[in-house]
């Protein structure tokens, strides 16, 4: 297999890592994944992780080798920094503002893409990984201009004029529920199976309750409490509402952002639904688009542009 | 000391639990504490616990005793559930729909106050012991209608009118502080020695984002992490932005709550300091009331006017 690797492309995220070998084609030909993410290695490090996944894909070693990677092997306290773009950000420029880190093997050459960042004053904000993403999406739907929405444990949204980021924010949506869920009282409020009919009925008052009084959401969780103290709600219900709450916040805070466009998700299936759902209670219509297709894609696109 | 105690005034909370021996004038003349708060108690525990705070203020065991009891021991888990009086209430007949709880003494009378709830649908809300104390700042604030905060783990507003809990809301800000602090990425930049100065500069900027958007919490919040990671700003004056956005976004969602009375700030003297340098950036005055005052107070009053 390995022959026919023109190029590998990488995904280095905080908890884990994806690479692809890539033919002259286009074609994806090898793939591998491991936990090395950045959150397990120091800069020393990275050279054999890399080495370990592209023994997976059996390529073979000292033979000349591009590999392009985005993601937090480029934050601070990854592999090597490389410094963020500013909003508004060309993202057909990424390749060419990438950075070549340390330690590789002879023969192989690497580099790793900046992310974006935005400096105002008050609004700070910053993207490592979703800059390729989106360059992808532009090759994905070409000509498309808007917003897109990326869910995750922080969801970020972004307009894209074609390839130029215009702005973007983001929301610690994902990584909120988990704390709220697991470390706070709602947690007993939680637990159980789940029905799924009731998960969404609670997601649906969850984001009604949301959009009326975003301002009250430090209140409104506590319902989740009440709801099982006072109503008898289920576990099912409460866990639906929580979730609902929380996106429903989100949205509400980018209410005004994009215009009618069909707004694309890009994220893990089970939660673009959730903000599909979500964004259908505010009237905007939305679609699920591969994340893994998007990434590849804007590697595949950011090389093309060097 | 015991030969003087008339009865006994009980605070009994989630995870600590405070007894007050009560002379015949309503001195304090006796005073205990243990962690055997109702986290830690099955229903069987309660005598036994209370037995030993009796103990510790040299009550002798046998002799006729009343003892009155507000907060989680007539929680559904706790010692025997005590019914939520419903809002609008009037606090000044809690001791009577207080409950006789099971298995105390011979010659031990013990009664548990009820907390307050708001059935409504879609703002379904519940206090235990935060009750007593708004009946005891009626007693030491005597003529006092308005709004009075109880700021906490999880904060309570409450509008008086006089013995009159008219309506409440709960703000689970100080758990959700607490979670957030300990269990996500914000974690990292907060931890290292705190400047005070630099940390009330944080807090203001964080009150200031949040009455100017309450709606955007969740990005905001990322702010504690990009203020590091892009404007050096230090560990604490992350801290005190965090406390500032939550604290101010909680403000911003009871704006419109309350008169221009002078708002009586019920809690530990740290954080009603906070609250009360949130308020004054809506320009509202308030003025910190004793919480141990307002306990004791509530419980005498209690019992009068039984």
């Amino acid at each position: 297999m390995g022959e026919s690797v023109a190029w590998v492309a990488v995904d280095w995220g905080t908890s884990n890592v994806r690479a692809w070998g890539v033919s002259a084609d286009g074609g994806i030909v090898a793939s591998a994944r491991s936990e090395a993410g950045m959150a397990r290695l120091t800069p020393e490090a990275y050279p054999a992780a890399l080495d370990l996944l592209l023994t997976d894909m059996a390529i073979p070693a000292g033979a000349p080798l591009e590999v392009l990677i985005c993601g937090m092997a480029g934050a601070r306290q990854g592999w090597r920094e490389a410094p963020y773009l500013e909003v508004p950000a060309e993202l057909g420029g990424l390749a060419l503002s990438a950075v070549e880190p340390l330690g590789t093997r002879p023969g192989l050459s690497a580099r790793i893409q900046p992310g974006v960042c935005h400096k105002g004053v008050g609004s700070e904000d910053v993207m490592r990984g979703e800059e390729t993403q989106l360059l992808g999406l532009s090759r994905l739907l070409p000509g498309f201009s808007g917003l897109a929405v990326l869910p995750g444990t922080h969801c970020k949204w972004a307009e894209l004029d074609g390839r130029r980021l215009t702005r973007f924010g983001s929301a610690m949506t994902g990584e909120v529920f988990e704390a709220l869920a697991q470390h706070t009282v709602l947690r007993h409020s939680l637990a159980g199976d789940v029905v799924e009919s009731e998960r969404e009925a609670g997601f649906d008052d969850g984001v009604e309750a949301a959009l009326a009084r975003p301002e009250r959401l430090l209140s409104s969780l506590f319902r989740v409490r009440t709801g099982a103290l006072l109503s008898g709600k289920s576990p099912s219900w409460c866990r639906g509402f929580l979730s609902g709450l929380l996106i429903g916040t989100e949205i509400a805070g980018f209410r005004n952002w994009g215009g009618d466009e069909e707004v694309p998700l890009i994220g893990s299936t089970a939660l673009c639904a959730l903000y599909g759902r979500g964004l259908a209670a505010i009237g905007r219509k939305s679609r699920i688009v591969d994340a893994t297709d998007c990434t590849l894609a804007g590697l595949r696109a950011a090389r093309e542009l060097l």
